[in-house]
């Protein structure tokens, strides 16, 4: 039963293959020998996370605007010519430079308690002296459109359990705007995760031109759920908010990047990445250092086992992605004369990678199949559908087909925007495994015979 | 097979039972119904996580020598009147009184950080500007050892990952001992605990008469590696320690309890509960006020049930048991003319309970497992050998029989002594099944005829 079964799989599947599967079959046939090397060179050492924890303990966060991501940048910049990689270049563009300063919230009534807080990317600061107010608790937009009226100069806390990223995220990135439509004076969030040991975490925020601007930060889900707690006790909750917050002037910083040029078709470039910036807490050792070491690694990898492509491949350190800044999008203009074959970011955290998420013509996708079985070894070879990264967004929007590094998200929001993403967080077999799993992906599309489709 | 299998462990169990077994299974049988209504009731809604949370969310942190503690005290006491229990009492008692004060540490070299840390209890604090130092990192109590000559003047600095808390707290405990016998000027340890989100854990420790006495305090496992990272490379760590702490005169405090009257020897008393005093941080929610509630509301469930047992039943909040203070032992000696059937504890956090451990004599826990069989019904009946609580180790010791609850405690450690011990840590389900647990054994062990041996 099982025997039949499968021959009769084995001939539905012999039926349904097209050229380009063939052909796909046996561009991975013939790459397995150099996938394997690559394989085994990032998993004999530690070298991706030595090298990861010297720059992130080395810098620590690098938000953007701040010295410390313009050094690590100098660092980046020296190790890559160290390494022997060609036409190490940093592309010069502004950014925005958003300080926090000091920042304080403490609760005053039903009791004293300094509530750990941080004040969300892009928020003004509170008058000299802080906000004083009353606390109205809702539990989401709706429930402030009902109770619109009780806002008016209220601190309004947004007690919104996590169910997903792109849902809860919301309030973050509107709540500012939300609260302060209806005349709140401020507008606090529970922090944007499902676990917290008091955990505040930040992240970029908006406003809108045609609502006041008030400050707006996070605080822990302990202290959210206790608050909410209080008042549904009846108890009136008075919170005093202080916040330095400001934007200044845009920066200069750079995109840093280096190549191992195509033996062949240099102007043919396969791109891979992370965004060197962080927000100003933790190390950025997860978002995104990792993605940039693990992406380097992998070109410095090819370099060290003499495995020129055909086509070129080029790393690149995006600065300034947390605050929704300009580095993805300037590398696509600044980089809009050449032909991009391949852009791949890794920014969901360098932890045990199965595969990629791509995006591109189905032919692409079928080729890119085929290529992924040659990391089944190591079991990150699952190419799924849809994918890319903020960096490679405008690169993907002119037509490059994109890919994002596929890997195990679940503690990822427990860290995220916090003190807490540093380098323990990640263990060095798993970075090893992302940097192979990135370098076969990109030495094979850059050396294959064929281009990879659009 | 399986029945033959069966029957023959029916024959041996039935010729190894003794009188007392019998016995035992007598009771046992005979308390079903009362152990059921009491474990019905228990579960049936969420009061006790309900009144958890009141006391938690009223007060906050109660540490020993604090307003909040006593305030929490005297809250306790009317709920108990409330709750229409007998002999509302508070037992007085003078006990430490260590106050933090204002604390910091920064990372002044190689790169400025502002650390999360927490003083330990009984800490010095540093003379007033602080104290700036290079920063000596030991992996173990050996390695100061070996490398004494280096410590004088340095701020050493235990980086000891956690193996198990009886071993790991050493370095809490006796670290400033260790540290400050070799010349060191202060003494700072990695945190007590598996897992960190940048999360300080903050616990008692100790000096030596014949050592000089530096300040002690604890930083996070993450920056904790991170300069164990750093000094491996070679760079020089320099921290400057900022701590006010200091002990004040011992402070006035109280033993909070309540009773239901024992019917027909009211002289014979079974005691149960937690202690009511925190660190100064988070809200002390599952170290202890769980353990107080759920054993208060195990005694006012039987009250509500009408279930009044031949013995008395009293449960006790003990105060000051964090800073290794006298609660426990004033209790015993103030109570040393009654006659105590049984100590039983709750200190190891309100989780979902699996039994107890017991410590008596062989005919108590031959009894005391066959009474266990009564919980069978929600998993919590397991009795093993060994076990009390640090409250009720005095009485103990004077031959009282003890027993602690056993909870799932994977995560105790992560929120121990930290800001994170709030509410939110626990669930009503489980809160509820530890007062079942705890009302049907107090209820049996008071109430059945035979008395409890010795």
């Amino acid at each position: 039963m099982k025997l039949i079964r499968f021959f009769s799989l084995v001939a539905v599947a012999a039926l349904t293959l097209t050229p380009a599967h063939v052909e796909s079959q046996e561009i991975a046939n013939a790459y397995r020998d150099a996938a394997n090397r690559l394989i085994d060179a990032a998993t004999a050492n530690d070298d991706a996370y030595t090298r990861l924890g010297e720059v992130v303990d080395l810098f620590g966060a690098r938000v953007a605007g701040s010295v410390a991501l313009e050094n690590a940048h100098d660092w980046i910049l020296e190790q890559m010519e160290a390494d022997g990689l060609d036409n190490v270049q940093a592309d010069h563009l502004l950014i925005p430079h958003w300080v926090r300063g000091k920042e304080s919230l403490h609760m005053i009534l039903p009791r004293p308690r300094e509530l750990p807080m941080l004040g969300l990317g892009g928020s003004i600061g509170t008058p000299p002296g802080g906000i004083r107010a009353e606390v109205m608790v809702v539990s989401d937009f709706a429930e402030l459109t009902v109770r619109a009226d009780e806002a008016h100069g209220k601190i309004v806390l947004f007690d919104v359990p996590f169910t997903s990223y792109g849902a809860t995220v919301a309030y973050r990135s509107q709540g500012a705007i939300a609260a302060g439509r209806v005349g709140a004076a401020a507008s606090i969030i529970r922090s944007v995760t499902p676990y917290s040991q008091q955990t505040p975490h930040t992240g970029n925020s908006n406003y809108a031109d045609d609502v006041t601007k008030i400050p707006h930060a996070a605080i822990t889900v302990e202290d959210a759920e206790m608050i909410h707690r209080m008042v549904d006790r009846g108890e009136r909750v008075e919170l005093h908010l202080s916040m330095e917050a400001q934007t200044l002037p845009d920066a200069p910083s750079r995109n840093v990047m280096a190549e191992i040029t195509g033996s062949e078709f240099p102007n043919e470039v396969v791109v891979l990445g992370g965004h060197t910036d962080s927000w100003d807490v933790g190390q950025g050792a997860m978002d995104d250092m990792g993605g940039v070491v693990a992406a380097w690694e992998a070109v410095r990898l090819m370099k060290e086992l003499g495995l020129q492509p055909r086509r070129t491949v080029r790393v690149v350190g995006w600065t300034s992605e947390e605050n929704g800044g300009p580095g993805g999008p300037e590398y696509a203009r600044q980089h809009a004369d050449e032909d991009h074959v391949l852009a791949m970011e890794s920014d969901g955290g360098v932890f045990k990678p199965s595969g990629f998420g791509f995006t591109g013509s189905d032919e692409a996708f079928a080729m890119m199949t085929e290529i992924g079985t040659l990391l089944d070894r190591i079991g990150s070879g699952t190419i799924t559908r849809g994918g890319g990264g903020a960096d490679i967004g405008p690169l993907m929007q002119t037509g490059v087909p994109g890919m994002g590094l596929n890997v195990d998200g679940t503690k990822y929001f427990w860290y995220h925007h916090t003190d807490a993403d540093t380098l323990d967080k990640l263990s060095p077999d798993e970075v090893a495994l992302c940097v192979a799993t990135m370098a076969v992906i990109a030495y094979v599309v850059a050396d294959m015979p064929t281009r990879l489709p659009r």
